[in-house]
């Protein structure tokens, strides 16, 4: 019986480690949750599965809980609120492994604490590898336990890894959906709309990670995340675009050989490759192998999406430079969604807040957090700035 | 240092096993070498070699050999000949690794030998898994060795294999190209010629391989060997058609996730795979994977290509059947390329062949020699009562 929190239970990620756990009853127990705001979608998980304890970040919304929970005759299940309510989700003793699912920064400080902790722990956080990559990969390699990754790329790349020894690894490969806008002319990119920003071929995400995937930006983050969880050089780790995201990514071994991966795209895949590893357990999430007609690939274009080119120059300063590239992403693609810039003024102003960061080393996920306030005030300022409001044409293009 | 035997060593695996050893002369030592009749070149590899032995079919061939090694003044070179040759060099108390790669059933009792004596032995041989796999991989088993499959398909297997346990293994997909008939009608199938035949889109091979590869029964063949090999049931053993040839082959886990491996079609890469396995070591044998375009497959028509139907009904009898099989599709294959019957005859002589013979348990590789030789001698008497040449008509179609 494998014992399980969950940083994020409310979200995508978490509903779906979740509904893995439902399918595999005498093999998973949830012990800990920590949600976020959503109180009705948290008390109806207590009342499901009577974790040991359950956090949400609103200290009022925590003693709301509590108070339905004793109704329902649930009161021993403790509920905790905030940054510490999450660390104590993630560091219970009563667990063994930490699915890290709170989108953004929140995550950092519970998931690093996690590691700490000596938990195994299935990344799901961007922002973990990302902006804190070196401290969390160190620290995991300190307490002897594994990073299992929770995304389709980085799980597919792990799969393919057990074809070799880390030292015969040529150059892993992480495959690309290219996003909406793979055959839209360059020309057209500044006016491009946020709907059809938001219509992802392949993949339904969240907004930002939508946005994320039609500049490539997200792609970018991966080539980040494979480095420091892998421990590869950026120049080691390629990105090749294939539209219908059949095979989540590859590994080149020094011999020449090259294994990839693929399955049906269900998240619910890499979260039971990593509760589970490494063993791998029967699942009705079947490939149709023998349905298998066309795949098709084509290199990345950096120049109509610079903002790849830009996760490569930040992957190759490291420290605070990746903390910045995600901290500047996030506000840009915040102002694209709001209607504030134009699509092709993502990487710009990304670009412009990189250009204002050192590369320092962080030392510590408080330090991390310092750099991630300041390059995002920095963005912010920068936005303000342009004192204007430019509103792409919406019908521009089919 | 890696010290190796080559059955074969002037065919076209046993060559490029000697390329790869020249790349690599810290990694592998070349202590015995069986040729076949072709003595200029098992001359040449000897002075260039010095193995410590060499075998060749005939005793007057041999002692030819000898006599010229002598004028080289590499009379310490021991020079054997006939089966106990063959049985000489694979048993080699200098030997670590025997390459298998005598073509047809000449290797059977020398890989066979190889394997008792505690040998690790790489199979490039067809006949040792589809003639007398259930002997080899039960004395391989009881040895503790590994057999190390040197073609490109089960190479590609045991690489996906890594990936998880045996026990782990929902399915094996062997990969093909569905040889140069994939988009010719069934009723044109009566009017191929010999040279069409000869025309496989993606590999040089030799002339009965090759329509093995056109009739589909290679991949059939491949089947059967993926069954021993893997012990694997021939109903978990699926073909999927790659007219590409990149993807080697595939195996599916119970979870739902699949791994594909690919390369350059370059025998020398299963080669060093097998000899460093389970290292990887640097090779020049890049894959530009960064130049994928375009992956297709399809489903096999069996209908058109009975040849696998009837592989896949020897593979479930097992024993006998599958001895018969590959006799009885030699015969075919020669009496094809003699003119003496058509294309589409190949299955139905094939077919009668397995009906008349009993799916008996073969206990030693006489018997499995014994069958062999039974099949092949029904073979061609059911071809003499035929008393007919039909011959292909040559430009029936472009």
């Amino acid at each position: 019986m494998k014992r399980i929190a969950i940083l994020g239970s409310t979200g995508s990620i978490g509903r779906s480690t979740l509904s893995v756990a439902e399918a595999y009853p005498d093999r998973f127990e949830i012990v800990a949750l920590a949600a976020g705001s959503k109180v009705d979608a948290a008390f109806e998980q207590a009342c499901r599965w009577h974790p040991r304890v359950i956090s949400l970040a609103a200290e009022a919304d925590a003693d709301a809980l509590r108070l339905r929970l004793k109704k329902e005759g649930l009161s021993q299940i403790e509920v905790v609120h905030g940054a510490a309510g999450t660390v104590r989700v993630a560091t219970h003793l009563g667990v063994d492994f930490v699915v890290s699912a709170i989108v953004g920064v929140a995550g950092l400080e519970a998931t690093y604490e996690a590691v700490r902790a000596g938990k195994i722990v299935g990344l799901a956080n961007k922002e973990c590898l990302v902006a804190a990559g070196e401290l969390i990969t160190a620290e995991a390699r300190r307490q002897g336990k594994p990073l299992l990754p929770i995304d389709s790329e980085h799980n597919a790349v792990h799969q393919c890894l057990r074809g070799g020894r880390m030292e015969e690894v040529e150059r892993i490969w992480l495959t690309a959906s290219g996003g909406p806008f793979l055959n839209t002319p360059r020309s057209d990119f500044a006016s491009i709309t946020v709907e059809q920003a938001l219509n992802h071929p392949t993949w339904k995400m969240g907004q930002r990670i939508t946005i994320d995937s039609a500049t490539l930006m997200n792609k970018g983050f991966e080539v980040i995340e494979a480095c420091r969880l892998f421990h590869m050089p950026p120049g080691k780790v390629e990105v090749l675009v294939h539209p219908q995201s059949t095979i989540h990514s590859m590994v080149e071994f020094v011999d020449g050989s090259i294994l990839a991966q693929f399955s049906v795209t269900d998240m619910r895949l890499p979260i039971l490759y990593a509760l589970t590893y490494p063993e791998r357990i029967p699942s009705d999430m079947r490939f149709p192998v023998g349905d298998l007609r066309h795949l098709d690939f084509c290199p990345p274009d950096m120049n109509k999406f610079p903002c790849l080119r830009l996760a490569y120059e930040a992957a190759e300063a490291g420290g605070a430079k990746t903390v910045a590239l995600n901290a500047a992403d996030e506000v840009a693609v915040a102002a694209f969604l709001a209607g504030a810039v134009r699509f092709d003024e993502i990487p710009t102003i990304i670009e412009d807040v990189l250009s204002r960061t050192n590369s320092v080393e962080l030392g510590s996920i408080k330090q991390v957090l310092e750099a991630d306030a300041e390059a995002r005030r920095y963005a912010e300022q920068r936005l303000l700035e342009r004192k204007r409001v430019v509103r792409p044409r919406a019908t521009s293009f089919a």
